[in-house]
This record gives C-alpha cells, structure tokens and sequence, in this order.
C-alpha cells in the first residue's frame, strides 16, 4: 500500500469511525448472529496474494460490524459499560503508527516518561499516596495476578528462586472477582488456598470473617500473604470496609491489595472519595481507565508501594537488554510477565487532557445519576424489588416472581436489539443487573430501558 | 468533543501518520533525550479543565515524538525490527473505533470468531497441524507463562487446586529468551528448577545434554514437564534440533513448547521451512506476528494440541459470565489469565489479506537477502568476524578488538542517529548484532549500516 492509497483509506477508516461513534444506535447492541455463522462466511484459507483494500473495508462492513456486540451503543448496559472517547481513539492511532515497544526506557523514552506523568496525575486525581509507583498492564486480572505475585514474594524471598512454598494462603470475598482466584491458580498457590470471605448484607467483606480465617489459617500453620478487598464488585459494585480491612492487614503483616478496577475511576469526583477510605494503607491498587475513564481497551493501571518486590518477583535483565542504571531510566519489563509493552499512555493522556478531571468527574456522576433514577423507578414499582444497594452506577433488581421469568425477561429484552443487560445471582436468586457506563447513554436510553424491562415482564409473567 | 471535531482531527491525525510512515527517518531513530527530560517538560499535574485538541496536539509533536525511539524507521535494526504496516494501523484504527471486549463470544462474536479464522490461516501458511487451537495474547512472554501453565497442569492435574508441587522442573537452552525463566518464577516453579541446557557452536540446544539432565532430574525424583526449545533465539537467530527435541519430550512424556516468537513468521515461505521440522509434534508453540509479520503490537500467537488442558488450568466461569454451550462459541477468557480481550485479530486480518501469504513471504525473503548480503561484507572484511551463523535476518559480527572497542562502535553508531543496533555476548565476549525486519529498510540502509560501523571501527581502533 503506498503513502497516498494509506492516507485516502486512513481518511475513509476516519469517516466511518465518525460516523459510527455519532450513531453507534444504528446497529443492533447484540448481534443477530449464531456460534460459527461469521466462520462459515469467510474463506477457510487465506489468500495467496494481496486483496485491494476496498474488498476488505467491503467485508469489514458486510460480515466483521454485523458480528460485533456494540460496547459502543447507549443501550449497552452488560457487564461494565466502556466508551471508545473520541481523544482515546486519536491517541490509538498515534500509538498504531509509532508502534513502539517500551520495555526498556532505551526502547523508547516517550512510552516509559508518559506512563510515569499519567499514571502521576490519575494518583493525585483520585488522592492516592504520592510515592506510589505505577505502571499499566492490559487487564484487571493480569493486574491482579502481578499484586498476588508482589505480594508472594513480600511474604517469602525465596520464592523467585526456589518456586512456591506450600501453605500461602489468599483471602477475598465471595463477591470478589474471579481473577482472584484465577491468579491464584496462575501462580501455583492453588484454588483451595483462596479463602472467599463471607460478605454482608450489602455484599462487603465482613472483616471479623476475614480475621477469623487467618487466625484460623495460622493456627493450621498456614502463611497468609495476600488480601484482596474490592472497591465496587462485579456483580453489585458493593465496597468492602478497606480501613477495617487494612487494619486486620497491618496487624498480620500481610499485603493488601484493593480491586477497584471499575469504581477507581469514581475518585476523580470528591463526592465519591468515602469509598476509597482506607485504600491509602494498601500495598497495591488496581483500577481500569479503559473502563470508566474514556480509554479504550486495554489499559488496567497498577500502583503499589512497594515497587521494590514487583521487581524482586519478576525482574530479570539478559545481556542483550542490559543499559545503564539512571534511576529515572525506568526499564518496564522489571515490572511484570509481559516483556513488550504497547504504548498505552498515548490514549489516556490524550483522554486526561481532552476532558480534564471535570469532564471526567462530570461523565461518571452523570452515569451515577442514571442509575440512581433507575433505582428509584424500580423501588417504586410494586413489581420489583432491587437486590443490592446501588452506590455506583449498577443496579441489581429482579421481577418478583421465578429465576426463570427473570431470565425470560433479560432474554427477551436483550432480543430487542435496543439493550444488552446481564444478569447475576444474589443470595441464590437470579437477579437483573443494568450498568450504566457508556459515554452515549442518556436519561432516554435509561428510560426506554426501563419501559423494555416492564413489557417483558408482564410478557414474562404472562408467558410463565 | 463533537463528532466533527473527530473527523477534523481524525484526518489531521491520518495525515501525520501517512507523512511519518512515509518519511520515519526524517527524525534520529534513538532520541537525543536524557532520563527524566520528557517528565521534566510535561506538567506535574493534569488539567482540572478540558484543554483543546490543538494544544494536545502540538505537544505529541513538540514532546512525544521526539522523546520516541523510532521503530519505523529504517535504522532501526536493534532488538527485532517490526513494522506499523500502513493496512495493520487501518485494522487498529477501526478496533479502536469499536473498542470490543471480546472475552466471552457473546461479548463480541466477531473478535472470537475473526481470532479463530485468522489464526486457521496462519497454522496453514505456515504448515501447522490443522487441529491445533490458536489464541492471541498480548507478547510472547505472556504466551511462554502460558505454556507451562498448561504444561504443568498437564503433568499435575491437582495443581490447580492445590497448587504447585514442588519438584517440577522446565528445560530450555542457555540461548533461549528469559521469558522461560520469568514464566518459571511467575507460576511458582522457580529458577532453580529451569535447567539451562548447553549449546552446541551453532547455538542450538544439545539433545544428548537435555536427554541427560532429565535422566538426572528423574534419578533425583524431580518431575520434568516441559521443554522449552526456540526456533530463532533472541540474540542469534540460532534454531534448536526440534525433531530431536520432541523425541526425547516423547520418550519421557514431557510437554514440548515451540518459542518462534520471531522465526514463525518465516514459515509463509517454504524456504525457511526447514528451520521448523519437528514443531508439528510439539504440545505448543508461539509466534508473534507483531514480529515479522507487518502487524502492529501487541499481537502474539499461542497454538496447542491440548486446549483443553489450557482451559483446565485457566477457565472458572462466575455466573455473572455464564452461557449456553455452544462448542462454535469460544470463550476466550477461558484460555489464560486476562478476562479481557482487544480485537487484535482485526488488524492481523488486515495485514493478511492486504499483503497475502505471497506478500509477506516476499517481505520475509527480503529481510534475510539484506542480512545474507551483510554476512558476506562481514565475512570478507579482515577487520571483523562474525560470531554467529545467521539463518534468517540478523547478523552477529564482531570488530576483531576487544569487548570495549565494540562497545564503542556501538555507541559511536547508535549516536549517529541514523541507526541503531544491539549487541550481545556470545561465548562470553561482547559481539555487535544487527536485525533487519523493518519493512523500510533496504539494501541503502544496510549499505549505509556497514559504512558507519566500518567507520566507527577505524574511529574505535584509533581511540581505543
């Protein structure tokens, strides 16, 4: 492809992504698709010599976009709503054509520095510890996975050399995410060594629970290493009592790390700071900016205090990466598993200056406020009942009636092609759960929502 | 940001992008910047308020840029040369533009499917089993973690429940990349328990010493479990006996993993396919075709013959994720650790259909040409010898002086700004390396390479 065909389809690629994000609704938020009918629309081998770009864009169009589940569309509002901001996708193509590689400062300065000053900024905007280090991994579970190993090897040295001591033991609660005990299983210590801690009523780590189990574990001999409290859960974004949690932590010497991966982005607004409390005493914060901050995927930020054990747990520098020791010099594969690193501070600078902390600040309590609306509508109507509080922007509710009608009802509006709600299972019961996150979701969207929810449910309930 | 604005500065960011691929050399491949200088230049507080696009702008190109080490530009013969290949960024832009999570197949059905057809392709261009499963990650570190996880979980199925049994032990060669060994302390196995097999002259892993040592192990009651060999070594390109290899992995029933990170891509053209005789009885295998295969990072491949071990060691399926069975509908968080997943396949179906096998294996061709032509400058100058064999397309060469007169040319080179090369030490003496796999780069910029380090040398000899 030459210089001017790159420039004319990069100009063509522009306009459809306009077009697309000012109406991400055109299409359907689910995709009328079965398993395997977008493999059997394409050829089972590649092509032997090169296709002209209009075929491909051709196909993108007939075959890639009708296949696609729009996280993009207002009425996204399954797992965490997520936003493809504009400034996030012009700092993506700046990234896509410089291309560079960032594990080593040598390898190029401007990916190593810029993490540094925005992962900086992002910890003064939501008021974490100023001598925190940061770096961004892909994922929350991958995040997750490098604190557990962080804190393996605050617990024992001799890990890094000799591979995992039976009897480390990781604590969280039942409500945590999965990458908790995924990480676990990752690292050799084992899914029997994952203590879920029993929650409360709303859904928080109870801390005497957790500070029975490790009495309890080190009684048996056992070492706690890790506690893993989550600021804002998957399925209800309920907040676990960091400071209690914390105190239990300093008092047995074990690493704290908090999963805030979807509400850290909350902290930017003030209002929101009372469900940060305590994660000042933490050893190791997660939180996504590809989630709630505008960036598009993946950007997972990791800080901790204490750089030092990341580094003891992973670094290894071979001959042919080795440069001079400048301590500003950061090398990022000390930090990690992965040795290549894309440049995704590219897309969150653009993200923290094109917005500010305001425009930020302003998205997520307008999305906050959505959701609040929401749950006033369903406490009001004698129908539902909500299952969980709703600090954040998620509201967890259910149709009084079986899991199989509340099912029905989440199919039925999911076939509508207008929204897209998952689903989650409380206390035994099978409840609806609807996040608010995208940038394009307005009080209509919330509103239409609602007014699918109840259709199906006097369908549900009529069908049932 | 309106959606006008983004197509203003969409086609303003198409434009730079298309005048910076078509001219990278117009700035120093290394950035004449010193630690801390980017950090210094950029405010230590982000913006409270919004800053217009302009003013972001200007400072990518006054700050960013030429902080960037330029892995465009043609000089650009360090570590591994990869290419932003003008179809690739059109697949980035547009993955951006829909910014997917494909984690489940619900969550984006062409993400999975596309990585499902895209990864067919390339197991036939490159003369895979046709059964083997594929799935990108992010690096090859990550993809290497992978391996022997599932490795382990292979020849210990209560791992992941009760963790890691110690005793377990991985073998790879002394040349192989220290991703074996950050995957070793990551999953618990430890250092210790990689066993660094000696090389023959060529660089290549000894059967007889891998043979022997894990008759050892075994007299020892250690439980070997996998083997790590690598086709195309970091520092020389060198190629293990995979045939032999997977003898022995079969006589013992050791899982053997393939490291092609950078030699897969060469397979696409039958000439290089000796280099991978044997890797159709491997238990696993990675390339990356961020690599040498025009696609821009981070796109790395992990095939098996054995998912499902990888889903053994990885899938736990909460319920707020849960679907129907369908065998087509590939979850891909089941098969590592990140839950989420950008839509890389897009810009590798790009790449693949732009360019076609014919394409890319003229490209690759190309690439060793240039380094064979190299070789023969190297070769038939008194001054230097080379160090290595080179099998596809970088050259290990030393000045015949001492470890510090190479260094220095070196330097001297990488000062020039108008290339950039690594070194390395083989056989414990300091040799220069020279990699080619920048689709810029053309029999001028090797020509004009040999010049400058033949110039240094002089420079080296007479200031040493």
């Amino acid at each position: 492809m030459t210089p001017e065909e790159f420039r004319k389809y990069g100009h063509q690629a522009i306009d459809w992504a306009a077009d697309y994000l000012e109406h991400p609704e055109r299409y359907p938020v689910l995709p009328a698709v079965k398993p395997g009918e977008l493999t059997d629309a394409l050829p089972a081998r590649g092509p032997e010599q090169g296709e002209a770009m209009e075929a491909i864009l051709a196909d993108f169009e007939r075959l890639i976009v009708p296949a696609t589940t729009h996280w993009n569309h207002p009425g996204f509002m399954a797992y965490f709503g997520i936003s493809a901001s504009p400034p996030g996708v012009l700092g993506e193509i700046f990234a896509a054509a410089l291309n560079v590689n960032g594990m080593l400062w040598k390898s190029s300065p401007s990916v190593v520095e810029l993490e540094q000053v925005t992962l900086g900024w992002l910890r003064q905007w939501t008021g974490l510890p100023e001598d925190w280090f940061g770096c961004i991994y892909d994922t929350a579970s991958t995040s997750t996975m490098h604190a557990l190993a962080a804190a393996r090897e605050f617990a024992d040295a001799d890990c890094r050399t000799k591979g995992a001591r039976p009897g480390m033991v990781v604590y969280t609660s039942e409500q945590a995410h999965s990458s908790v005990e995924k990480g676990a299983m990752a690292l050799g210590i084992g899914q029997d060594n994952v203590r879920k801690i029993a929650v409360d009523d709303a859904f928080r780590m109870r801390p005497e629970a957790l500070a029975a189990a490790i009495e309890s574990d080190r009684a048996l001999g056992l070492r706690p290493c890790c506690v893993t409290a989550t600021v804002g859960t998957t399925s209800t974004t309920s907040v676990d009592p960091v400071a209690a949690i914390a105190e239990i932590c300093r008092r047995y010497g074990i690493w704290l790390h908090v999963d805030a991966a979807y509400a850290g982005s909350a902290a930017v607004a003030p209002e929101f700071r009372w469900a940060f409390e305590g994660c000042e005493h933490a050893d190791s914060m997660t939180t996504n900016p590809h989630k709630w901050l505008m960036t598009p995927v993946d950007c997972s930020v990791f800080y901790t205090r204490h750089p030092e054990a990341l580094r003891r747990a992973f670094s290894l520098v071979p001959e042919y990466l080795r440069t001079a020791g400048d301590p500003r010099a950061v090398n990022l594969m000390d930090y990690g598993v992965p040795l290549g690193r894309r440049f995704r501070a590219l897309k969150l600078w653009f993200v923290m200056r094109s917005f500010g902390r305001e425009g930020l600040a302003a998205a997520i309590r307008e999305h906050v406020r959505l959701a609040q609306e929401l749950a006033r509508w369903v406490d009001a109507d004698e129908r539902f009942e909500r299952t969980a509080p709703a600090p954040f922007s998620v509201v967890c509710f259910r149709y009084k009636g079986t899991d199989e009608e509340n099912r029905a009802i989440q199919e039925r509006v999911n076939a509508s092609g207008e929204i897209f709600i998952s689903g989650t299972v409380l206390q035994g019961r099978f409840t609806l759960r609807l996040a608010i996150g995208n940038r394009a979701t307005t009080e209509a969207t919330v509103r239409r929502a609602w007014e699918l929810i109840c259709g199906a449910a006097r369908g549900g309930a009529a069908g049932a």
